[in-house]
């Protein structure tokens, strides 16, 4: 059997990083074909000597520029946006979409053409773009597997072929779940950046606290899988070890359970659909467990709502209220605003907005951009 | 779509009615064409009038000869040993064996060879003779569904053909499982039939409190799929609501779990392999659930390796360490042997028999007849 060539997008981030040690540990399955990072030029040096890939991609023009010399000879390099355009037309095995943000929209939408093995990590193109990508992705008959944990649990639950009745997401309920309305109000981002099972990037932290995040995923449901917005449920599991339950018409439940452990989902995506080879794997049931499970408050947490209301009309709401909140974490995260401030820039955005249908990733990307200067005069009044 | 016949073993106690139910509730998928049961010709002559079968089969003469008159006509009496191996030779469309004890085995082992689905909700049988009921089955190409909701759900598990590392039954604990050494000594009949979370019959009762019960899982585990001793493990789950777990190679954990009640795993096996139509199925997750799990407290019931010693040994010790069970816990109910005689007698009984290989449901019988002998024996010294 020949090892499977890989692409890795955002391949300096921590799930890059992650699907690399997922690679390296199975060589005879996996050989690294390309990397491409925005600009962190010293961490993609290290890895290009590390894993020897034929194909390099630095975005940022001017640390591209940086590394030329540095590169082995034989190395192709691209950069900019049109280098991440041809990067994204090679054809390889497997690619791990691991860009953030939704700036990944853009190689991923070009990237179904030529490779048919998608582990997609990336939640913002799904949200904002989830028609357009998966119309392409079934048009050239291209796999996309969802690397997000609760995703990636559902899609593995739904691959037993149960006769689904309902879905629910389970949420760890962030930082913040057991805070009174009063004390939310006065939340720091330190406070908030503590998470208490999940190591992740700033931006989804702040997003689980507000359960923007967990909306976030109720929509990419309803995108990757085409289920109804009435038969997603979400249920708080502060141990996040359930990540995502099924509930068949008979009314029996089956339940996707690991450890808060990002290899596990980034491996079943890699290497689907055989099961994935992970060393040192847990026995999670040689010691005592304790799973609570209760229902989401929505009240405390109108971001929930909020995005929801918005997802269900459908369009360039989705586009918007993704980039909105983007420019509303960010405030937050550096000071300019309160916590319970991001989802009021959140309604205000949607509401200004006519609902208009979208077409094209340009489409995306005007109405991203579009509530992006909403949201900033917003935050200037 | 034809209604499917169906004859139910053992119609008149708390598994068969709840099978009566299913039927009922679905008079399209069901039709009742046999029942059968021990003595209890008050709740039979009820059944035959509501259910309006073809065939009844009382094995007690006696009661049998009570009963003859008042049938409506045309109604086919069987009666006695003999007349249940008639009855067990009826064409059907699906059996439901309730039948409790080692007395299932005969009409089973008979059974297999007319009825091309049996749901079975015997443990006894598969424990003393599963060799030849699974042997028997594979050549007549009968499809035999466990009952039991631990196994049942390991079915379930495994038919989602994930590359199974490892299964987990859980146990409740039954009723004594934080009591001490010093409490167990002293426990009552009243206490340990006191279960928490399932209404059961006694005897099951009082084995699942010694775990001798859950060691019989273990070994319906083996017998029915064929997975090694040391690929299953039992973890204390006090709520019943997860009934099995199976952990995949790459460790991810897939849980089978439902509300305790009987009517679920009995409505899966008469409906396999379609989805079961239940009624007011209750959505667990819209209230506050928890889940604990730990490790099996083994020295504090040794009653579960005892079992699974003389287990792993084979041959006759099944039906032995079964049938010797059967008599201690009578012995503990009637008030004759405390508490923790129940696993002496065990391990005297199964110590003094010779191992030998079973070929025969007469040789079962014989074991089972030998077991019980050496089990008064030792009560009378």
């Amino acid at each position: 059997m020949m090892a499977k060539k890989i692409l890795i997008f955002g391949s300096t981030g921590s799930i890059g990083k992650s699907a690399l040690d997922v690679a390296w540990a199975d060589k005879k399955n996996f050989s690294v074909l390309g990397l491409c990072a925005n600009s962190d030029t010293a961490a993609l040096l290290e890895q290009v000597k590390k894993y020897n890939p034929k194909y390099v991609c630095i975005v940022d023009e001017q640390s591209a520029l940086k590394i030329k010399s540095c590169l082995p000879k034989g190395v192709v390099l691209f950069s900019g946006l049109s280098g991440l355009d041809e990067f994204s037309s090679i054809k390889a095995d497997i690619s791990v979409m691991a860009i953030s943000g939704i700036a990944c929209l853009r190689p991923l939408y070009r990237n179904i053409e030529y490779v048919k093995h998608i582990a997609l990590a990336n939640k913002e193109a799904v949200v904002a773009a989830g028609d357009l990508i998966f119309n392409k992705a079934k048009k050239f008959s291209t796999k996309i597997l969802p690397v997000d944990s609760e995703i990636n649990s559902l899609y593995q639950l739904l691959e037993g072929e149960k006769q689904c009745a309902q879905l629910y997401l389970t949420a760890s309920g962030g930082a913040l779940y057991e805070y009174s309305p009063a004390q939310l109000k006065k939340v720091t981002a330190a406070q908030v950046l503590a998470h208490p099972t999940w190591k992740m990037g700033k931006r989804i932290t702040v997003d689980s606290a507000t359960l923007v995040n967990k909306a976030f995923e109720v929509i990419e449901t309803n995108r990757f899988f085409g289920i109804d917005y009435d038969d997603i449920d979400v249920v708080v599991h502060r141990q996040s070890y359930v990540h995502a339950i099924l509930r068949r018409q008979d009314g029996t439940f089956f339940m996707c359970v690991y450890p808060p452990d990002m290899k596990m989902p980034i491996a079943h995506a890699m290497y689907h659909p055989h099961t994935a080879k992970i060393n040192n794997v847990p026995d999670a049931f040689d010691k005592n467990l304790l799973f609570t499970f209760e229902p989401l408050n929505m009240a405390q947490f109108p971001g929930f709502s909020v995005v929801l209301d918005a997802a269900k009309k459908g369009g360039n709401y989705l586009a918007a209220i993704n980039a909105c909140d983007e420019v509303a974490v960010e405030a937050f995260l550096s000071g300019k605003i309160c916590f319970m401030d991001i989802v009021k820039i959140l309604e205000y955005v949607y509401q200004r907005l006519p609902c208009k249908k979208v077409v094209s990733v340009e489409d995306i990307l005007y109405w991203d951009n579009r509530a992006r200067q909403e949201a900033v005069k917003y935050l200037e009044q």
